[in-house]
């Protein structure tokens, strides 16, 4: 870390914020210059509040070079993780497409769904039982119930299956669930992150709408940071101020994670775009910089036009996504 | 609501279509044009689901004539909602400081800064107990013990007292709280939201990051929709590309709100703009502009330069932006 | 186009506004609902203002239905664009990589680039001659000598060239270019682009760094207003609030450019994330995704490490990704 | 500036990076850590391209502690700088505000508004001639007799007048316009910068709509850098995903400007919000935060209701407008 001081600083003063630093058991290198004074900071100083040193009334900035977090941070791990769900491993070279309905509607649908994906190829089955919605009047979710008609699908096919989870008191009723999914609202739902720290769930953290790259990471570094280090990151979009798309689909994270952290990175393009016809291109972008899996919403054929949604892939569809993925999967680009 | 239809809608879809929507009670009006046939929507859409509507296969795009939210809405409020406070009002003419320091610390600092701002004109006093960090290793807040100082300052000055929750579970301890605080990290945590509009205690509702207008009168439409009408809704900034500023502060929501809902509208410009310098201009801004009241960090006199800071007010500077703003307040823009 | 009037308009304003319209050769379609009359715009309204529409004191909301572009649009263009660039075409099944220096340096450095990236499979060369910088101090090119110096280049390899042009009264000294580029900065810099269509050259427009789609389109509108029909559509990433890249690339824009016109699409990674060890992933995820070009900055293996631009690649890094990108290339994404 | 060098940097390599930095005229303090290297340099870093510096392959980062900007800088003029337009002046405690039509259509039009506007106490008159509009097919201006109708106003009130450049190749047009207005389209069109720099007529120059306060700045260095320090900078709205509001009006650049820089600062609520209605609590809002002048749109009061410009205010409207903001006016916010 390196604090700029201001002109004026006292020495008074400047012995005061040493004293401070030395306190944290951080050694501090001080360089006097015409117009400033820096100062170097040596140490551990991911566990330092850089917003408390930058709020200091001596100090003109302040920028850290060590990265903020510890678990999530690659430098301290040598080895990709390797995330098992439930016997299927995502990470490391381990890649996998989790597929299923944006909302768990009936057994039929669910079971029927669970078994097209799985012939195409997806290695985890999602679907939502508990739904984060804009409008109070929206469709919520069947809840409880939505999980135990993943589990019989489960139970069905094989599949280890992963939803969402918004609210730390829903916890018991996720104990059969594989992979319990962070949805972009809660990405800082900090008491969230923290209490599924304490579990031994694997973890899918989505980055939130307007969060950055580092912020993402020490969300996982909440999780982390209680003992739980089974946290796969998945992107789905940010806000931007394009509206053709419903989100900006940022596959950059791909190469920025693999350099910063160890965990797996998963690409949801169906929610980032919007839109069915966008999801076989972005999937094949995803797999071919490298992501460590995708999760891609797919849709039973219904019975008549009313709910088809416009995100969701028919099975069919998803098998064609499906199998120009793993075609491409082979070159796709590796990260040492 | 009007309904764009592709053009090779058959006329099966088109009836099965208007017998759904006819289901939900709604009058559909159809023009059939060269290229497009347009269905319009007659009755009360605000309980209608748009992404749904927007993903059925037939339908090319769809857009709300009528706003979603209804509790939050002007068009069904003929006043300005006042909300009582513990016999504080805020709105409707009622101008409001709420002030204090961003985290509780000790009982001297915070009955400090509580005589402090009451004497400058403050009406509502502000402390945080429980303070969402990004990092899991900065300091979160003195938690029940802060609410107990705040309210041991409240007993002291008289003031009522503001204090945010993270959590669900959290809420028996904000019993003696007068005025409940969602951050702008949980504007979209729904459940919390839901569970918030079962109580009678007011609540202020801050801006997400990265919310639109829309979303955050839909989350105030939860609390409201659970009974609770009591909502207080605080502008603190969103997250755009400019770095001179922490974020950057959205001082137009003040007329596109007053023409859209009755609740009260409060700018805070501590969190807004991060440098204590650009408060006083900003909130003599908001002021002019006709907000319903202020959110201002102030932070006691430190002993030393070590904890100032960068974003707080002094009391001294606190009391020179108060008078400022006392000031100006005759002069301030009014909305029928 | 839909036009919502407001509740109150009033019949003689109604037949005001249709008269007006029907003037412009329209024909227009009026439903009158409870709340709202709604009239639809049948005809061209591709010429239409639309800003000058929604101001009219009677309207509450209008909204396109057409695209506002006409020889850009897909539409109205059976196939996709085949653009000839001296011999060498882009689109249509046409893949070119686009390869060279950020800034022409010298003559040693451009035919030892040239020669360099034509080995490893660029279809055409790429150099800065006239460089936009943000402040008027940095390196501004080598202007009229630096084009001079591409086309040695060009007699050294046959390989065409691109280069940038900043302004209009430059175009005589762009004769020899063979497909010029108009970078970000002047997306929307009308005059250049209403001038460069009354040329014959092929144009290389880059996307402004916050413009939409749709805008992006109209500048293409511009330009083929004018005649020259030859534009080939080139994402640069556009500017968020991430700060672990220089832009944001979005990649999306392939579907949703291949949905919407017949022009050729390709991606310029090198730009957009700012970082060399980005540019791999992220031209293979454009690969993938189905663009028909790349344009990668490559520079020579510097005698001192002082020039090493941090976006540019080597020529042995540029191989490399050359080698993954044409690997990838037969199993790319196809639009119909 | 501060430079990180990589942990793996040679002394060879160090060396070459001081001599070159040496040759430039600045000092170096390097300060050898454990992890890292920092080179302080000392000296005018104002001229060096830190791109260039960052790009190097042993640097880590660099930041800059100095502003890249000299002649625009605050440090460097003592006092706020007071712009003499055709003798009106602004800045330095000199408030106006410049009114007049989006684009001027009329000689009646224009001498009609010009005379309502300085009855009701703005100071300049404006006008668009070139209108950049983002349909080719879209009114784009009366062009040079536009220009000649302003000037007619001119004589008929008195009013110096301001009207928009899009082109350097217009200038001799431009001989009798008092302020010239750079667009938010072209305040990175370096080009056309660099020459109004050679010019001795006062620039308006407009926030680009994604452009940062620095680079707003930058381009202030350009014009000035030639000679002309005649610079006003205007506020008008950055792109967000809010779309309530045309764009997002930033008053914080206010504040923000009146450190860095001496150069006096407008705002223009008009084009950032793009509604009526919002205006006049938005010039207020700029007004008490300390803005040294104001640009609004006034439309003369139409035949009939087709050309009422949704942004623009009434003659009337604009007289109220006034009134609120000239009885503010002694209670703004003041700079030292």
């Amino acid at each position: 870390m390196i604090v700029v001081l201001r002109q004026d600083t006292k020495p008074e003063q400047m012995d005061n914020l040493k004293a401070w630093l030395h306190s944290m058991g951080l050694e501090t290198h001080v360089s006097v210059g015409h117009n400033h004074t820096i100062v170097g900071l040596v140490g551990d100083t991911s566990k330092i509040d850089i917003d408390l040193v930058g709020s200091l009334d001596i100090v003109e900035s302040v920028r850290r070079i060590q990265e903020p977090f510890k678990n999530a941070n690659r430098k301290f791990h040598g080895e990709a993780l390797v995330v098992d769900v439930a016997g299927t491993k995502i990470g490391g070279g381990n890649f996998q497409i989790i597929a299923g309905p944006c909302s768990v509607e009936s057994r039929e649908q669910v079971c029927y769904v669970a078994e097209c994906v799985k012939k195409s190829g997806a290695g985890l089955l999602r679907g939502g039982a508990f739904k984060p919605r804009t409008s109070p009047y929206a469709f919520q979710g069947l809840k409880g119930e939505g999980i135990e008609l993943l589990e019989e699908a489960k139970a069905h096919t094989g599949l280890p299956i992963v939803s969402e989870i918004m609210n730390i008191t829903h916890l018991p009723m996720f104990e059969h669930v594989d992979l319990i999914q962070v949805g972009a609202r809660n990405m800082q739902n900090f008491d969230l992150l923290r209490e599924l720290g304490k579990t031994n769930k694997p973890i899918l953290l989505k980055r939130g709408l307007a969060n950055t790259i580092d912020e993402w990471l020490m969300s996982a570094e909440y999780i982390m940071a209680g003992g739980n280090e089974n946290v796969i990151l998945c992107e789905r979009g940010i806000r931007t101020f394009e509206t053709r798309t419903r989100n900006t689909l940022d596959l950059s994270v791909i190469p920025v994670l693999k350099k910063l952290t160890h965990l797996p990175v998963i690409i949801d393009p169906s929610h980032a775009l919007g839109y069915a016809h966008m999801v076989k291109p972005m999937a094949m972008a995803a797999t071919a910089a490298g992501a460590d899996g995708l999760m891609i919403e797919v849709h039973n054929d219904p019975p008549h036009a009313l709910c088809d949604g416009a995100q969701s892939l028919t099975p069919e569809a998803f098998d064609d996504v499906a199998k120009a993925v793993f075609q491409l999967r082979p070159f796709a680009c590796k990260y040492e």
